[in-house]
């Protein structure tokens, strides 16, 4: 199983996602927990998965110190492609109304991306999935916004919530990706790693 | 709301699936739950959602009482159809190995059916998804099956345990039809009820 495999390693987290957190655990991984301050910039000429892996790059290069020998950092990304434009996190309950209208009734891309380094090596990876929201109304928008956390998740809503429960009509791909870790890839890269 | 729209009924769910409670519960919905007793045999020339439909009405009308007038009552099926074959709940750990053997590698699909019946109507309703599994490893399947409840599951897993995790590379439809109660369908049929 992975947690044997990799105990050669002592792996930190470089995300205070509550969800990353709880794939980790789920995968009986030992890890620390540090938070990685970088700012989400990346250039123009960057499309889809070259963002999330740009920005799960970037946000590995930002750990605030050398990696000692066993140590392995896993960072992450995650984007919302609709309609040609790129969403991230909302800065306000305003924005994330809006997202969610931009979105409603519209099928969208989560890309997610995941960095694993360590002081000899790295690997980025994506993985995106489709999904079709129905046409959401404002009073189901307004609700949503107001009784949950839209600010921490890009695209304004988390698919575990109820807005997920109610508004998502099919997706296509993994709903872990969508989540803001793509859990079946992560595990396959680090029984290779 | 759903809850608000729904203030005129008593809700009954006739499961005690804890999945299904749970997307009851964040709904925002009162109900109560029942343990009904039916023998899930179905007539042989029934195909795909026509199983989980019969069987959804076959443990609604096994509901032990007359439904009072206010009384709205909730059953479910859910199965999964591998390679023309239907799996349904295993009867021991060595068949929930065998079935996961059988998905390994395969695509199938999981189809739950959902009733809802007071004493002046009735609706059923189903939904599909498919699910690809990966080559899973004898390892895999045995440490899954030996650590977690297989037993009361269509199909022997839940997509959001550990195998669902590891182990599945994508899906088209509903998550939370592979977990047993397809909620978006279920909220727009009571919105309409």
């Amino acid at each position: 199983m992975l947690n044997e495999k990799l105990n050669k390693y002592s792996l930190i987290l470089g995300s205070e996602s509550p969800r990353r957190k709880h794939f980790l655990e789920a995968l009986k991984l030992d890890f620390k927990t540090i938070r990685i301050d970088a700012e989400e910039v990346y250039p123009k000429y960057l499309h889809g998965n070259e963002i999330t892996n740009y920005l799960a790059e970037l946000k590995s290069e930002a750990y605030p110190a050398e990696l000692a020998d066993q140590e392995l950092l896993i960072t992450a990304d995650t984007i919302v492609r609709c309609n040609g434009q790129i969403l991230g996190k909302p800065t306000d309950l305003d924005e994330a109304k809006s997202m969610l209208r931009f979105m409603s009734g519209h099928i969208h891309e989560v890309i997610t991306s995941v960095c694993l380094r360590t002081n000899e090596k790295m690997k980025v990876f994506s993985d995106t999935t489709d999904v079709h929201f129905k046409e959401l109304t404002d009073e189901e928008i307004n609700y949503y916004v107001e009784t949950y956390s839209p600010l921490d998740k890009a695209g304004a809503y988390g698919i575990q919530e109820w807005i997920g429960y109610i508004g998502v009509l099919k997706i296509e791909g993994s709903f872990f990706t969508v989540m803001g870790f793509p859990v079946h890839k992560f595990y396959k890269e680090m029984m290779e790693f």
